[in-house]
């Protein structure tokens, strides 16, 4: 079997966490590196939390490397409503078995693409300040991307009324991604609010008798609980794991080819995406978005991945 | 009874048509004048069209002013698209057996809620531009306003991915009215694209045996046939229609307090609302939104006011 | 001799003040009206003021409309640390022995250049509010305007470091006024701060043996004062007196033809006018700029202009 | 004697290697490196002359880092007008005998602030994107930066009416470095255009017998030319240069405390410097900006800078 190598571009995050140990679990994925970027917590906390989940799963080879701490131009914020203080409350995980990389995680997002011999996919799931800087820095690596698979923006928002968290946190490199011409697959919130993690599910988890599995039941007990308080849902959109499982199960993916561009200059609605579902804005495809998830599909898939551990 | 009275702030454009004819229909309401503005078409169609359906309704007696030919500071456009050259293409009338007002709509907003004796009702339909105007030139008029019942906006958008055509053509003007500190009741795309004239809807419109329900059948048919075209939608939604129903039956819409702002700054956002359905913003409640209608009273009511003529 | 037709739209303001007073003593200027506008002081301040000086210098045939309250789309600011709390402090000047006019400053505009048999000029000396609302209710009125001389903007600023006051007190009025089509003139800070009235300059009015000189010479007393405090000037500029000064005498002024065009969107330079005067821009010339004063020729002027009341 | 090690980040450009040319003159200066950015020509080109001048004066033991080829979020645009389409036209100059450091030219920076046990100056006379890449990836180094020491802005323009070359090259990166809090000297055109090649400066430089000398006479001719053809300017202003000789000799330099933001979101004004020489915004002082030149000092300096070689 052909491998896709990978990079997890990731906040963890509780759903980037599940998506490190989706990824984990699937021999057709080689984890070529995680890089963090500051986005549901600071990148201290985001890099420990992948550290800590790297050690949970096994990945001791896999380099983690710390990337940006801010956004390109705008202030940083960060999620702890969602995600609590540690932007990964609820388990309780041991300390890290070891530090991060000497590497700033653009220089090796640049690295390990000009190395690899076959086309790299990147799956962003936090702000995409660390795709930025690898592109301003190395424009070149465009040309050896196989695809960008991402999570962020939707029709509508989750942080204000238009906008999604990871596009709304640096819309500028949000832009620059968008506009690089680089292929891009987009799960928004139109799709990962189908991927709901209902008490139903979540039992289904914890039924799963290995320790991985019943990490990711408290992980999603805890993301539950906030958006119940939050939003009021049945429970939480696993958002960024639907990247991982695209790369491995696109058929049970609904995408329609699309323009998509980021607002950077609102006053209200920067980091909004303009999904151009009816073609009414005469802009060129650049975008494979994500309007119809096989819900029963991505959780048998999801399931039958916990219980390999 | 008391009647309410109202002014008809509008750009026919087939929707406002329908709704100044629902308008008259009705005894609950006094229409006080007819303002137009450019929007579905240039003021001079709009303001022609609102003049022939005064006189298919006989609504003689009232003022037909016609108001602001271009946006607060941008560019006017129009959409032929939908509305056809006319702005109202589909059935014949006959050329309009008088002229409008001398005075301008924005001037005749100003006098005859000052005027009044009991606070007024405006129905804007088109762009907001007049209305903005009125409050530049006569800041005080709020007080006797009782309530501004717009159509406009939405969590989506129909112009742009995220603007609605009202919103978008004048958002300065709109951005005016939203800030103004007046009640106002918004029938914004989420609740307008329920109002659909179906095929089943139409067929009911057409046997009744009146002049002015053949002429409505008529603009139905058109208004559904563009929609059918741009938006491969399965009727039209008679977004407008639902301002003048909500005064007479507010008991068909399921409203909720919400604050609602207008982006004016955007590089593709610009006319964007920001409606804040989950708190998100911490900006304090300006406006009713509508949520729901009850389809079937709806067209029952419809059907009912067109069967009077 | 053929007079020329002016509308004074002043916001007075010390040197609107002296522009009435200027305009009042030449015989070759036929004032059509006054209209106001907020800008140096509230409105009702300004038209006061405006009315305080037609009765200084028996303006008494003259209607003074009271205009704009407020910006198009901004909130008002006004200017009390120049012009004090009156936006006419120093001088004692009795209560108005008239009221305004009811028409609206826009419309007194709309209304006279519509009348008129000759092309009108309009002498805008604040921010350009009134002239905006008259061009977007009656668009038509520009092809009777002979010229709009107006005072505001500058390479530099006085407001904030790139924004002179008038222009940066209502961009979106000053930006549809330069896009308009119609012929302009302006005196922006690189020629008003030439004229500068020095310690020399307000011995010599107060040298004149007449009542209007003795109160034009404490407005300048005060002028110059806070604009010794505030800039550290050695005089006040007087900056609006220069629109009426070229209306007679423009052989004292050395215009250049430019592109000028007004910053709307800036988060720092909102009111900043771009005066292409080095054609870097491309854009094709809208305006002439004053570049240059004859100073002795200019207060030659005055001071002979003051003598005749 | 305690020398002052200095970065240079430049984008040779004509003046700009004049800068390094009197850079590596002075005893008192250790250059640490020369980073390069895109700016008056693209990269490759500003990276190679660097280099060129780098082998004219001996400098071969330092490091010369190719940086960033684009702007952070902007479309790059160079200034062959100004330069010719080498960036360099005018001396003919052999090909460099060296290739640039594997580095990129933030890296350079970050590794080398890091490194140094005494603060650096830094000195950009090029677009700003690589020293705000630098704190992007690594915002600590702030606190081993000595000074920035740039060439940029001015209360005028040279590129737009409103807008010097450097900063609107790269509004977003200027902006975040005049953020930073590092201790900030500005050379802007105010005091740059006091620095002009005339020709009798070029007269006293051609005099001077050597090569270094000769070059520098060519490269002032070709510069004196463009700005005689684009600006009608006397003499070419020698604007990068002055940078170095503050470094070297302060008493030359009459600066003043100041607050300067850039505007990085208006539609015309985008890259201009709002420099509050008059404190009208209230914003606190976060750089000494350049406000008069001791001319005749400024080059007597230079001319004996050029006689050491
Ligand atoms: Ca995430
Ligand atoms: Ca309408
Ligand atoms: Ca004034
Ligand atoms: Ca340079």
């Amino acid at each position: 079997m052909q491998t896709k190598k990978i990079i997890l571009d990731c906040d963890p995050g509780h759903d980037d966490a599940i998506s490190i140990i989706l990824a984990a679990s699937q021999p057709s994925l080689e984890i070529l590196a995680i890089t963090t970027v500051s986005g549901n917590a600071e990148i201290e906390k985001t890099t420990i939390n992948a550290l800590k989940i790297c050690d949970l799963v096994s990945l001791s080879g896999v380099a983690v490397s710390k990337g940006a701490s801010e956004p390109l131009i705008r202030l940083r914020e960060t999620a702890p409503g969602i995600h609590g203080d540690t932007g990964l409350d609820g388990p309780e995980l041991p300390e890290p078995s070891r530090s991060w990389s000497d590497e700033h995680g653009c220089d090796t997002i640049i690295r390990l693409v000009k190395e690899s011999k076959v086309p790299v996919t990147i799956l962003p799931t936090g702000p995409l300040t660390n795709i930025a800087l690898a592109l301003l820095k190395a424009p070149a690596i465009k040309d050896n991307i196989e695809e960008i698979v991402l999570m962020g923006g939707g029709t509508f928002g989750n942080w204000t009324p238009t906008a999604e968290f990871n596009i709304w946190a640096d819309p500028e490199a949000a832009k620059k991604v968008f506009d690089s011409g680089i292929p891009i697959a987009v799960m928004g919130l139109d799709i990962t609010h189908q991927a709901l993690a209902t008490k139903e599910v979540i039992d289904q988890v914890q039924k799963i008798d290995n320790h991985v599995a019943k990490i990711v039941g408290e992980l999603l007990v805890f993301f539950a609980s906030t958006y119940k308080e939050m939003f009021n849902f049945a429970g939480a959109p696993v958002h960024d794991v639907l990247t991982v499982a695209y790369c491995v199960a696109p058929e049970l993916f609904k995408m329609k080819e699309v323009n998509i561009t980021v607002e950077t200059k609102g006053e209200f609605t920067a980091g909004t995406t303009l999904i151009d579902l009816h073609g009414v804005t005469g802009r060129k495809v650049n975008a494979k978005y994500g309007l119809e998830l096989d819900v029963e599909g991505f959780w048998s898939f999801m399931i039958e991945a916990l219980k390999k551990f």
